[in-house]
Parts: structure tokens; C-alpha cells; sequence
């Protein structure tokens, strides 16, 4: 196998993983969006600082069991959390 | 069930999903070191301007078809990048 063709299957790999990991997140947005319903109907309170707790150290361990920086794992968990608050501001508008 | 029961049960998808997003990611890293090296002991030039585009416009095709927000995946994948970029460049140090 040349070179280019070795990067080729890397490619195909690579866009493999990004469509799962697209699906993935179009699933736990349904999943945060339903949370945020629950919550705004039921008077649950919006946010629960010791299930974040949870989450990160959850997610930094699963990281460093895969060899995944748990940095960045933590880092794109805020990010994705952040997307989600601004979808919660948006739903109330 | 009670609304405290629905939320246990949307957090324990939220965490299943998590845990998927973290292997995809934690294999995804794998191939683009993979890559990286491969590029370096080729001399395959480092970066690919078409590639990059056509990846942003396929993940942003497959968000609209998900119900995902296209400019949160492209915030993403570029968040996503960044990292590779960085791992490449303490690889090379």
C-alpha cells in the first residue's frame, strides 16, 4: 500500500468516527432539550452543580482508561454543556 | 413515573452517550496521530485545505440531517482540530 493510500484509509476512518460522533451529539441534545422541558415543568431546578461533579470526574477516568486527554475531555464537555445552556436561553425566549 | 425518576433516566442516556463520545474521540486521536506520522515519514505535505473543506461541508450536511445546529459542528470539529494540531506539535518537539 503507498503512502497516499494508507492516508486515504486513515481518511475514511477519520469520517467514519466524525458521522458517529455527529449522531451521538444529535442524540444527547434531544436528550438535554427533553431534560430542560422536564425541568422547566416540574419546577426542578435548572442547574445541579454536584451531577456536573460527577459528570467531569466520570469523564476525565473513562479518558485516562482510553488514553484521551482528560483535559480536553473536560474542556469539551464544557464546551458541549455551554452549547447546551445557550439552547435552554433559547427555548424560553 | 415520578419527574425525578424521567430525570434519572435521561441522565443515565446522557452518560451512556458521553461515554460513547469519549472512545470515538479517544480512537479518533489514535488515527490522527497515525496520520501525523505517516505524513512526517513521507514528506506528505501537514495540512490539506480541500480535505478540510470538504469535511466541514459533509458534517455540516449530516447536522442539518440530524437536527443539529451546522455551526455548533463546525465549532466542534474545529475545537477538535486545534487539539490534533497541538498533539502534532509536541510530537515533533
Amino acid at each position: 500500500m503507498t503512502p497516499e493510500e494508507k492516508l486515504a484509509q486513515h481518511r475514511g476512518s477519520i469520517d467514519n468516527l466524525d458521522a458517529a460522533l455527529i449522531h451521538i451529539l444529535a442524540e444527547r441534545f434531544r436528550i438535554t432539550k427533553a431534560v430542560g422541558e422536564l425541568k422547566a415543568s416540574h419546577e426542578l431546578p435548572p442547574s445541579d452543580p454536584e451531577r456536573e461533579k460527577k459528570q467531569v470526574a466520570r469523564l476525565r477516568s473513562l479518558s485516562r482508561e482510553s488514553n484521551l486527554d482528560p483535559d480536553f475531555a473536560e474542556k469539551l464537555l464544557n464546551f458541549i454543556i455551554a452549547e447546551v445552556i445557550q439552547h435552554h436561553k433559547q427555548a424560553r425566549k
